[in-house]
């Protein structure tokens, strides 16, 4: 019998994607939708791609109740703005079901952070140790034992992943680390925007933000630190594609000392990555077209030598936002908390 | 000295395109804008593309104050949506003010219709009679006589350039006309709408509307049915394509009699268009980039004849739905109006 | 032990789309990338997008060997171009495989007639009569017991979706019917062309080919044909959409009788497709987003009668171009002629 | 009477662009078209946008004659792929025609360095001296006394724009400059190729080329050195936009020391800009769409600053690659040359 899935927060792009994605797995079956909606959400009008795949049953969305969640699944994606998880996860994990939380709430392990960075206070910090950072690449074995995971954010998945390697092979410094990110639009939400009406955005190019103050680089900087074991200091930048799904992060760091090579680079993302499924170490520079729809990232570096410079090296991270970024990286963390076989539904 | 001009409603697209082109027309002035917001508005911080090119004085818009315009302004562009233009075109016309009205409040003659098509009152039933519909390929003469001009339509520009020719030749029949239209988003207006949010309508391609209740077809048949003299019968279907500018009207019609060679309706076109500046009869099929950002409009047309079967007329137009179907025809009718030659600023 | 499969020609766009979906299908398992390119070819470095998911192996493309293939596959896909189809397909057949050909080549049952659209013979007059038209909605039984499948055009497969049962419940003229189609980028090949390069087919829109004439109106009108039971004529005009996948048909009928309503019409397609997975009989006006990298094909349509007019029929009818309209018809294809479920792989 | 024009080279996009600007321009009249092409060639047909706005004599391409674009012209631009610009610019300039080269033939002042960055020879080192380096914020009056212009490249135009005034005023280090850029497509030019084929390019981002090696970096540094008064060093990666026209490049900076604030940087820009017509310093963040098809360059910068690490300033640099970073940029050059006013023709 399949595991019995409920998602919380359903309307949005990433509870679109995670629907979809459920709904072509083969071991799991998505059985409850919950809204904080007031009125009668059918998911099947809010998104008419998924008509003819649903149980009209399920397409009704539901109040979310914890204890009727807990009622019907094994597990319960949060598919909510950050803030509003908080109110419900507390409810869910009490209840014995296994939370996997799409939003920001529980991604930074310290909450005075958290509430500098949100500037709002962080109403959970009891379950706030217990959720782990699903990254599967770097924390596979902690996902495996959890029963609560907090799920990256889009872009610091792309820079762990790329930069993760070169700190942990000590090719490259760990101060004055770029990060030249560029996203499509569904990274933005679902909500229409002025500047996000189509003759604004099409054919359009800009850094979006407070430069230097994206929320996203507080939580770059706590898996490298991680990995590098101490400080790391970047500098991040998104930018908004006129496209609809995909990350591209362009990276630029300093060699660690004079003697680094491409091929250590090489060498370092394949003895990170030989054996990981969702991660392609590829020769040519990565597209973000290359892995729309799929779970995959694409890495690769560059060093720039010249005589009388010093060296540089690039890297090249390539996610879909949607995917690998939110809704395909929650299900992998899924299939690692169920026991289920890390790609199934995922390839 | 320049003509000094007013733009009542600059901050849609239609006002921005106004600005953009007569800020480049070597003969006239903007001097005025005027909108009905209660905030202050910097037209250059509404469309940062402005910037450098327009006084910042004139950038600050003004309130709608029809003697203030009239004592600033020789002509008066009202971009505003239908209805409202109704509110304020009397005042103006009254103070003495040439007006060019883009709305569609003063395009059909017949209030009565006007009130069934957009379902509510006819407010200037006075004024209406000296509204002059400002085609210049078929109105030329009254429009270089009038201070009051209704801009048409952008569909029905489009599709009365391509078959007033047909009809006034006797070459197809005046029933059982199909009009399947395409166009850009900046058509649907400058707010943002879920389904105009750029992830929904990227990649996308659908009619929209009521089929066969769209707003524009009473102001095409009213056009067709002049030049016919008598009723014309058409279906009308709009789509939306995921493109900022254009409009492409593919048209089905019968050919009048067994006779009808696709050299007579090349001549037709010929005929009609030899010596406008602006509609250009081409050989080939028209691409809606072709004319992008121009104020061209180009037409051709095929006939099907196959053994057994009945022949069909297929009549191709395309114009951009910014220009010659808004801003640009209203300065080709400003120019007629104030006896500049009438291409200038426009080619 | 899932079914091996061949596909024949898997560098263009539909042989990357046959190899997505085929490597996600949990019953089969491509084995054979066949090729008639005289260089090496790594269908990995052609598509970077498949790096990860197909073993190295089968990733490289072997000659096309009738006897290697019947020794390795069940079934073979032939993503041909017209006419290479008809060199191959004889000595597949003969070697005992299961063949569903994607090319034009065995589609019209009168080779008279695909002499004369085609421009060259049919070289193949002997297995012509054994191919079954794989259209599953109208042709399922026969496509069971087949051996052979002509795996219908992308054109052909929206129009006969929406017109037929409209002709098949008597609602609509078989005469008069319009369809004006427009079509995704891929639907063109992946071969590049100047009228393809990004900046020139980027925001555009035109109709294309020769107006009256293109190859998938004698399809179109043999399905319809057989379905009304006597020669339907339809006038075919295709357009191109600056967007990847996707295709969308506005089709034009005259109501058989006065009494035709609304209601009629869904009713029709209701009875034709209530039981059926692929085909959603939808309440809104389709759009191609609905249906991108999905096998479902959205059909709707409205009855407009205005007094002292002819009443008119617009269907609308929407599939991805590259799956219903290509590589995911004919998985479904497979499905039947293995046994399996039809929906298997393709929801 | 208008200065007539010659284009040499005029059917790929930086001639279109030429023509198009040329033609609304009040005092200049292109008069002879030269093309190497074999086959007779008609730039209406080559780009049917301009129809109707072109003598058609004109708009018959002629050869590449010097003498009778001596006696036709005043002034010639060569439109041509750098190395074929050497083989006709001399002829020219010996023929007494001013000329303006959009090629990179004579932007590098050190033949040498031409030869090692384009890999072939040099073949007009005696011309090489004359040519004026056409940026006109930073060499006005060079350009004015010349005859003889070396267009410069796009991204250098956007990198020298938003880096010389930094430099200038001392407010940044002239190492370890990282200029991440993004271009639209026209500027990899018209030939078709499969990488552009539209539904390779569509919904894709991806960085090209030899990472550390682009053309364009000889030329910046060029140009940067000069300003700067001693050797400057930077990091240059392009990438391709999904987009027809516009360059962003996302600059990362070193402040020369820690008393740099935000103001310094906004004041070096409008102490550099303030009387610049082209050059806009921007409060916003620079986006493509607000500078395409305008001869605009926006910039900006910010500062960032955390306690405990080094700052970064991040400046922005947007132009339209076909006006600002081409034809727009030789048309100003133009005007310089003849001692018109600079912006005639281009506001």
């Amino acid at each position: 019998m399949p595991y019995q899935i409920a998602i919380v927060g359903p309307t949005g792009y990433t509870g679109y994607f995670l629907l979809d994605w459920l709904l072509r797995h083969p071991d799991v079956e998505p059985v409850y939708l919950a809204s904080h909606r007031e009125e009668e959400t059918d998911i099947t009008i809010e998104f008419p791609r998924l008509l003819g795949r649903i149980d009209p049953e399920v397409a009704m969305c539901q109040p979310i109740d914890a204890d009727a969640i807990a009622d019907a699944a094994d597990v319960a994606f949060l598919a909510l703005p950050h803030r509003a998880a908080m109110d419900y996860a507390p409810m869910l994990l009490d209840a014995g079901v296994k939370v996997i939380d799409l939003s920001a709430d529980y991604r930074l392990a310290d909450p005075d952070l958290y509430e500098r960075v949100y500037e709002h206070e962080h109403t959970d910090r009891e379950h706030l140790p217990d959720a782990v950072y699903g990254l599967p690449e770097l924390m596979r074995n902690k996902i495996v034992d959890s029963t609560f995971i907090a799920n990256p954010g889009c872009y610091p998945t792309a820079a762990a992943l790329a930069i993760a390697p070169l700190l942990n092979h000590s090719l490259a410094n760990t101060s004055n680390i770029i990060i030249n990110a560029a996203s499509g639009v569904t990274g933005a939400g679902r909500g229409a925007k002025p500047a996000l009406h189509f003759p604004e955005e099409n054919e359009s190019y800009y850094a979006y933000g407070t430069i230097g103050g994206h929320r996203h680089q507080p939580e770059i900087e706590q898996t490298l630190s991680r990995v590098a074991g101490k400080s790391v200091d970047t500098t991040f930048v998104p930018h908004l594609l006129p496209i609809d799904q995909g990350i591209l992060e362009t990276i630029y760091l300093e060699p660690a000392d004079d003697d680094v090579t491409d091929e250590d680079l090489l060498e370092a993302y394949q003895d990170a990555y030989a054996a990981e499924p969702f991660v392609r170490v590829v020769a040519h520079l990565p597209n973000v077209k290359h892995v729309r729809n799929t779970n995959f990232c694409d890495v690769t570096a560059r060093l720039i030598r010249h005589p009388d410079r010093p060296a540089k090296i690039v890297a090249f991270s390539a996610i879909d936002n949607m995917v690998k970024g939110a809704a395909g990286q929650a299900i992998q963390n899924m299939n690692l908390m169920l026991g289920l076989n890390e790609t199934t539904g995922l390839l």
